[in-house]
């Protein structure tokens, strides 16, 4: 959703977008910042960003570093699909509602929505979409597509992306998973990058960077080499090739040294669950899903809400309900979450 | 063209782009580094970039920042443009012939280039490829596009880019600059930014920012209100919108604050004008094109190329004929060009 | 659904498209066939056929012919929708279900498809996706597509389409009509051209010939002058302009002339309902919807249907389900239909 | 170009696109429109008419009937190119000029065009436009696409062609080749349809219909099996289907029995070569193209035009110099050449 024009600043339960950068991707970029090196990725950092990424993931991944995820998510799907093919997605998925037709108009490819309970899409529910195979008549369905963690703060588990993997490759379809918040998925899952991705049988990864702590990164990563070979000119054609691309791979290494990336997911959801514990309890509050990430949805008394965004500002998903968001971040401190809670509170309870 | 894996650092002639962010730009990052704002835009800095923006090309101008060229010249575009109709360029026009096909795949539209001697379009020039208005058969040309400063390091006077304005307006045409470098154009010219765009006509404009010392940022620049009805969407759609646009945002007004930007841009020329009068007597030295911005045109005897890029780096445009481009930037030290100066004429005159 | 090879030929109730050219057809193109005409529409027979239109639906209606529905129906949503823009349709539509995704790819935009249970749009369903307006982070819903008669065999009331055209006008939407087979629907009706389309607020019109006894030609017919004005480029660059133009514009007359496309649509409609009354008692016949126009929807016995194929071929929706389709066609029989009926009786009261 | 509203009938030198269609065609329809077929290509006609294809051509050829020569074109070339890779063609091309940017909105690939002197592509001319290979700024040059016969009316020699085919295919590239009119070229080259095809290591042919004595059928004919593999699917996506498929596969069968094809393309050559003949002494008059199939390009003086035209309709080519098309069609009678070609003597000679 659209953030409002003079919303109120300072630390919010708003989005892991409103939070600032990582002072040590900011140093990174300072640290980049010297002399000549070629330009669109031919450069020292780029080179350092794929050798961090090709330690964790395996030799032969294939990383691209772009802009944001709206386009590392299309590119994934663009090495995957072809125009008459289809994907099968969570009728919640970022790229089926918050992407402004960006995957029909680049891709020229249909989406395959499903409604789900809880944002995650299981075999069962991807095979209600898997239909006329061979009818040049539909769109042919031919990847997955999940989010990790959802965009309603619930996590697959490993099995579940398994299933998922192991269901597509059965019907010939790959699976790519949208990982604009793969860090807090891996730190909910207690999982290492390889172990939540490419070990469970994922095809295409968008690797987040951006709601991570970076100023602005985010990659394509390819666990297939075939899946590869067009990349370069895919992404120059797609208008995400930055001729000073040493600093988005400058952040991408900041946030995977030391795994700091995992270190601020962990950080976000272990907020996001103390929030949740702190006003489990206090009447008129009603978690609608598991607080599996850093990200609680909530059903909240109508009168009450403008007053807390007063307190630190918020998403509310459907008026008509009462639904908001809280949304932690890398930043998120413990004060910011007891000072909110007790508002809450004392706002509810009162 | 493509830099050269292992190419090497340190200052080179290679590109303004394989140049550092100016101190100023980090400095911008670091202070736009505080405390949760609204995403997408939606925040002070972004505002401020925009105010700066309509300071000095007017209150109704609109502004959108985007994350690099291609994708300032196909949103301008798009903005002129519907698919069936087509944009007239020289063909050596960025858009036509370093982009990968972005424009036609983005926007379905054809190019209509045209062989320039100097990279400049002309009245006449374009009037050549006006062809076909109203047959249906024909892509209907609906707009002209310039890069000022040229890709040949040419710079049009404000009497072409008026002249080729009129043009375009009197036959139901709409201009676009790709300013890409509009710093080393204006600074050529002697122009603030208003006096080198709006003022002679132009009714779309890529203004470039990464070329001049930011970490990446450029921006859609609209100076006709109808023209910005859909840019939202459009930047959306396109895979452009930055959820963490300050910082785009704080780069863009880093380099208008002060004329930080003319002054970089000036710097640049200078030496390039410091680097071409020294070796313009050297013998072997052919200087291709008149040198009015930050770009050396230059023809060498083929033995000496790879010994001078030992020197400082530098790209052969044509292997068969030995031209090459030294271009400066920003960061270009008198010593720099000095050194280099000596080098040519040392290994020329030798 | 794809039509399987070595089906048995004969008449059928497999779909009007498997049905011939009505002789007055076939008539009317070699009529057409004399001498030179000049091509591309600009000849007589298609001056004839765009008065035709005119004199039924209005001096101010622009009419284009083209090859098939699929074209005629991206076409019409062009001139309604930018890229950045989506229509709201049933999931039942043949714009989402049967054109391989042809709307994304030439068109760029979203679908919102909703459920409905028997293929019909109502503002309440339509309303459940007309959200995030005005954000830029959605698909702007901006046309409401409905399909008369529907893929299920159903129609729309002329006040079910009046209350869509006056809910999507309130909400700045306009109302296209995929009329495939709005002869049935019309008929149905007992309504002419215009009342059943125009003078209901519909503005743009898929014409469907080809389902109607035509050899292949349906036409976009848009009813606000505006809507047209970028058409004839439109039809061209989509791959839809004829050269040899009088020969669809001729079937499309020789359907208009005398209301022979409202006569053949009876008479399809008029065998639907025979069967339809012929079999309902029947025991294990069930029909799942309402037969309004020249298909029926039945669920068999699984071990009936390829009997029953044999007798005549049809088409099977759902193996699961026993779903079946029975379409009737311009030239089905009397003999047809009370033979059929005659085989389902014996066969499954047998 | 547009054919003028109001332009006389009767037989004309306007275009073989004015021309109706040959009786055999008409009644191939005619004998077609029998019973109840398998709509979409799964019927008699059209196994009929691929089987004559590869009697012709070989039995591994693939065979895609679809509605007009632009889709013919453009479905070809989405077999042979990704929208990141270009296709080289000259600047006469009928994909570069009268398919108002079809293939750049439909593909999203670029065309790189090259001015010839007769409509003829050379390996030397093609190579000018291969470059940057292998760099992802650059479009990457993937096919090159041949009109047989030209746009001007002359016809590459069987050597002209494999030279173009092992040129394209010692590059990485392949070859298409618009065969709108094939059959005059055959014709002229004495060649039967593989001979002139596939023999000559086309890739993927346009097999033209329409202007050969169809009322309006094209065909993608893929002469690599690989290719094929997605073309069901792609035809549709492409709006190019045809429910009735029968009646566009009828009127191919009709053009390929007997050799009917070769016959129409053979007279219409024999009519342009009788009137240039007749006309090539008379004062006034200037060829400037060699006339080797159906077109003849001729200058004029300004004042005969008019009164030429009202004699028999042609297509003025440029105002400016009185270059003109006189293009003769299957039905062009020795009578109508006479006739006009003494209106030219006693115009001009007068």
């Amino acid at each position: 959703m659209t953030d409002p024009p003079g919303a109120p600043t300072g630390r919010t339960f708003a989005s892991d977008n409103w939070a600032p950068a990582h002072p040590a991707v900011l140093a990174a970029l300072a640290a980049a910042n010297e002399g000549h090196v070629p330009a669109y990725g031919y450069d020292p950092w780029t080179e350092g960003a794929v050798a961090r990424f090709r330690a964790l993931l395996g030799d032969d991944v294939a990383v691209f570093p772009v802009f944001n995820g709206t386009a590392a998510n299309i590119l994934c799907l663009e090495a995957l699909l072809r125009p008459y093919e289809a994907v099968i997605c969570a009728d919640t998925a970022h790229i089926a509602t918050d992407e402004c037709g960006a995957p029909e108009r680049y891709l020229g490819s249909k989406l395959l929505t499903v409604a789900t309970s809880d944002g995650k899409l299981t075999p069962q529910l991807a095979a209600t979409r898997l239909r006329g195979l061979g009818d040049e008549h539909h769109a042919q369905p031919r990847a997955v597509s999940i989010t990790q963690s959802t965009e309603l703060g619930t996590v697959y588990t490993a099995a579940e992306v398994r299933a998922l993997a192991d269901w597509a490759h059965e019907h010939g379809l790959t699976l790519h998973m949208d990982g604009a918040r793969i860090a807090n998925a891996a730190a909910s899952l207690g999982l290492g990058l390889r172990a939540a991705t490419r070990d469970l049988g994922v095809d295409a990864l968008s690797f987040g960077g951006t709601k991570n702590g970076a100023v602005g990164a985010e990659a394509v990563v390819l666990f297939r080499p075939g899946l590869a070979d067009s990349m370069l000119f895919r992404r120059k054609q797609g208008m995400q090739l930055a001729s000073k691309l040493r600093y988005p791979s400058a952040q991408l290494s900041a946030l995977l040294d030391g795994d700091l990336w995992l270190a601020n997911g962990r950080r976000a959801n272990t907020m996001a669950a103390r929030l949740a514990t702190a006003v489990a309890d206090v009447p008129g509050v009603e978690l609608t899903q598991p607080v599996q990430a850093n990200a609680i949805f909530v059903r909240l008394p109508a009168a009450a809400i403008p007053r807390l965004q007063q307190h630190a500002f918020f998403h509310v998903y459907d008026e008509q309900t009462g639904l908001c968001r809280w949304m932690t971040a890398w930043d998120t401190a413990e004060a910011d979450v007891d000072a909110f809670a007790a508002a809450v509170r004392a706002e509810l309870a009162g």
